[in-house]
């Protein structure tokens, strides 16, 4: 069975652990002292070994914890925007497709873990949702072939990549502040580790809101391949290990609808991909109080 | 006299110290146990008790050390672009002024210390130079006014914000590759505490290439003041001590001139700000062998 490896915390502590039938082994109890984290999990190249070899405690029950996002502290979280089909005609720019896929970061703190509430901040009515595929770099590398490319991926996940759509055109140029307002999008449930390209080949893609289906798309039909998206981005930076490159949304945000249709307080997204499991979250107004 | 703090290795090992008259007092060897680095200084709100209380000792020779970025490990490093008069007209698109700052990303890799050489990747001849004066922020705080953005200011340093040109236009959206080619940028020479805005108010900013000035203008003439820039960004993030914001640059980089001019190897880039000092850096080709 795949291993499910969860940071989450429990009165307040953050801890790292792995999820199976019975409950949750605290993996942060019996390996903290050798690794803080999952960061440092996959910075040794042990996700594998404590996949197969990390004994099934029941140290916490699923109902008991809080999830957080992952890796809670990557050197970096690496977007890609419009990577799917008819996402390059969402925008009505007249533009080619382009041939490069456009990037832009995210800080950790815009996102919060599985289960818990996306904040609709009161600066804007338009909270959107985008659910995307997520790689974790396992092994440092610059200029990847994409040959090698997926030798650098240690792990999956999913990410509803929560946008504030009006504050993403607030400026001249850049995207910036409509990706990063604080606990506006998710990553998770879990982190599922890498071990053959059959897990990310042509595997289903979707979003739900409130249970109907908003987005669905398949992961062969991505214009950017991971192959591409990893050597394109090692083409100027260094990836390291923890690092997270969230690999873009298909067609079907709200922002799309005519009229759109932005998240409101009480909506439930959830993103599902094969062999990845369900990224569940609320939505609630910011507590200003 | 004013207290400067610098981050530096010394045999592959990095520090933190006070750079004076005679030589470096080695903070980390004083206060490592306490605070790490200079980040956990400002953190712990002790940089002016430094900056009076430490003595001046002669640890090491200027001479012998290599600087690298003041804060080697903040949570963010958020770019503001266009914010000085003529810069939105060299854009040439018809666009009035943006009413909001634009904001862009760069990862701490993208930036190498005062004295370091720039690097000139294969990809690209364009690489370009671009001064600016960088706030980093003491206090955390979210929705901050203008009124009260100053307190959240620890430090003073230098920025060139050099960039990738060809590579900022790669992709439809973001600027992020053009910005974020490992060791293109340099961030320093060291912090200077703040302690009053007639530190900032009105001061010149000004760029050198081989001694000819290139860029030059004065911070009371920028579109958006620190304190918006302040206000704005933390409007949709929270700002924690260590955060450093390079708050945008004079009209006269090297693509505005026409035809361009591009830094290459051997070249000298001087920014200069009253009171900061001057961060000198010198190019180099990457060495790919």
């Amino acid at each position: 069975m795949t291993a499910k490896f969860l940071t989450f915390s429990y009165e307040n502590v953050t801890r790292y652990g792995l999820l199976h039938d019975r409950g949750i082994t605290d993996l942060s109890r019996l390996y903290g002292d050798r690794w803080p984290g999952l960061r440092e999990v996959i910075e040794a190249g042990a996700l594998n070994e404590l996949a197969t070899s990390a004994p099934r405690l029941v140290d916490f029950r699923e109902e008991d914890i809080r999830y957080e996002i992952p890796v809670t502290n990557p050197e970096k979280i690496i977007c890609v925007g419009v990577n799917f089909p008819d996402r390059n005609e969402e925008y009505k720019d007249g533009q080619a497709a382009p041939s490069n896929p456009s990037l832009f970061i995210r800080f950790p703190r815009s996102f919060v873990g599985h289960k818990e509430a996306l904040i609709r901040p009161p600066e804007s009515l338009q909270l959107d949702y985008e659910g995307e595929i997520v790689l974790v770099i396992g092994k440092a590398g610059r200029r990847i072939s994409q040959e090698n490319a997926l030798d650098h991926v240690a792990a999956l996940t999913l990410c509803n990549e929560g946008t504030i759509r009006d504050w993403v055109r607030h400026a001249k140029f850049n995207v910036t502040q409509g990706k990063n307002f604080d606990r506006t999008g998710s990553i998770g449930p879990w982190l599922i580790p890498f071990t053959s390209e059959d897990q990310i080949r042509d595997i289903a893609l979707s979003t739900r809101v409130n249970g109907e289906v908003r987005q669905q798309d398949r992961t062969s039909r991505m214009i950017f391949s991971f192959k591409k998206i990893i050597s394109y981005i090692s083409t100027f930076t260094t990836l390291v290990p923890g690092d997270v490159i969230v690999t873009g949304t298909p067609t079907g945000a709200g922002a799309r609808f005519d009229p759109p249709v932005w998240l409101t307080p009480g909506d439930v997204i959830e993103v599902a991909a094969d062999g990845l499991g369900v990224l569940r979250n609320s939505v609630v107004d910011e507590d200003l109080t």
